[in-house]
């Protein structure tokens, strides 16, 4: 399927150790660990490796269709600091879709011992290219 | 200054090879190389690394007054796609500043033998946070 | 309840003939019918119009709980345009709350014999304030 | 030119009594006086209306280039509250434009006896269409 083939391609999104658990009919999800290299200045995760984690399940909900999208754009909130060692899981739904505009959010959560703590909400919006 | 040390104790930017080139006054200036472990599946730069750099620059501008402030929420427009070895600069100016909050604009542009071309337009609302 | 009371004072949603339909537990709904003077210099309901109906829903959902609550920040995707005589409902949703901050999904729809198509989407940030 | 003809064609902005100062090659200058049918159940102006302002100077400054544009996005960030009698004007300037797109930033403020107050931010994406 178009999202996996993508994903499998996504040099970034492997060299994370990011793993993309699900994909189908405009849902992704993926999992990625915080790791050390992924703290910033104020000791917790970057943002920009939890928004890395949401662009990327983004990436796979907006190409599970067939065409491929790209990223438009996107925004999120930082809802609570993730950690070193944290599995974070994020999960994209579908909101809408026109023309050649999609609209996806993303829940970026934590996910211990089956407890779910909301680290970040994104919001991406995606168009369709021609590329062959 | 604040965002020096900030910046010097950033794992993930330094991990990156982010490099500081200005920051005071609510303004930061920072320059990072797109290198392969940050290409996606359509064999540009993830936008997760573009936001990376953006949200550093934002970060360092943010906490150049001196308080310890943190992003509380952004959001970035993808203008066009960057490139393996392609040299990124983001320059953060601060927009307003009201009570705790602060809106700064950062744009993300690849400088080429003097010639500038936008990759992305980011905004981001910080909060400062008592922390001792 | 706190959302009615709040919107019965709302001068300029009453003053719009807009309706509440329902607000309690974090969600709302709407409803506002477009009349001439809505309209812009591109004949379609001005853009000011469909944020204010989606704006006065997510301000009934995040005043539900009690504690009074002020948008802090939004941001509006305009999916497709909305004509004279067009009955459009917004529905408020509470996607997370954390602190003071509250994130709110709202979808602008026309409803028309039971057909819905979706106008506008919406994501408003609340805060709670200390007012007495 | 296009962005006058286009506002003096926009039934919303006029009837709210809504001056076009300046409009001219990707920015645009407008003025509004909140008046006490634009309040809300918390004593001030209705973000909508604030809002609006924003977005029709947006729309003035996207339209000044000549092609018809319309309003894809937009996010605001409230600053400080407005109220019944306040001047306000807002200031809209192009950010940068690529392909059909553009990128505008608008300023809401209050003019007090040459004393300037921030009222809002708002960032607005607009698209060309093709419309004869």
């Amino acid at each position: 399927m178009a999202a996996h083939e993508m994903f499998a391609a996504d040099a970034a999104s492997q060299a994370l150790g990011i793993e993309l658990l699900a994909a189908e009919a405009g849902n992704a999800r993926l999992r990625m660990r915080v790791i050390a290299a992924m703290v910033n200045g104020h000791d917790i995760a970057h943002g920009g490796y939890v928004f890395l984690l949401a662009d990327s399940a983004f990436a796979c909900a907006c190409n599970s269709h067939g065409p491929v999208a790209v990223a438009a754009a996107a925004d999120i909130t930082f809802v609570a600091p993730a950690r070193v060692g944290d599995e974070l899981v994020a999960e994209a739904t579908e909101r809408t879709r026109f023309g050649r505009t999609g609209i996806y959010d993303v829940t970026v959560f934590r996910d211990a011992a089956g407890e779910r703590t909301v680290i970040a909400e994104f919001r991406g919006t995606s168009r369709i290219v021609d590329r062959r």
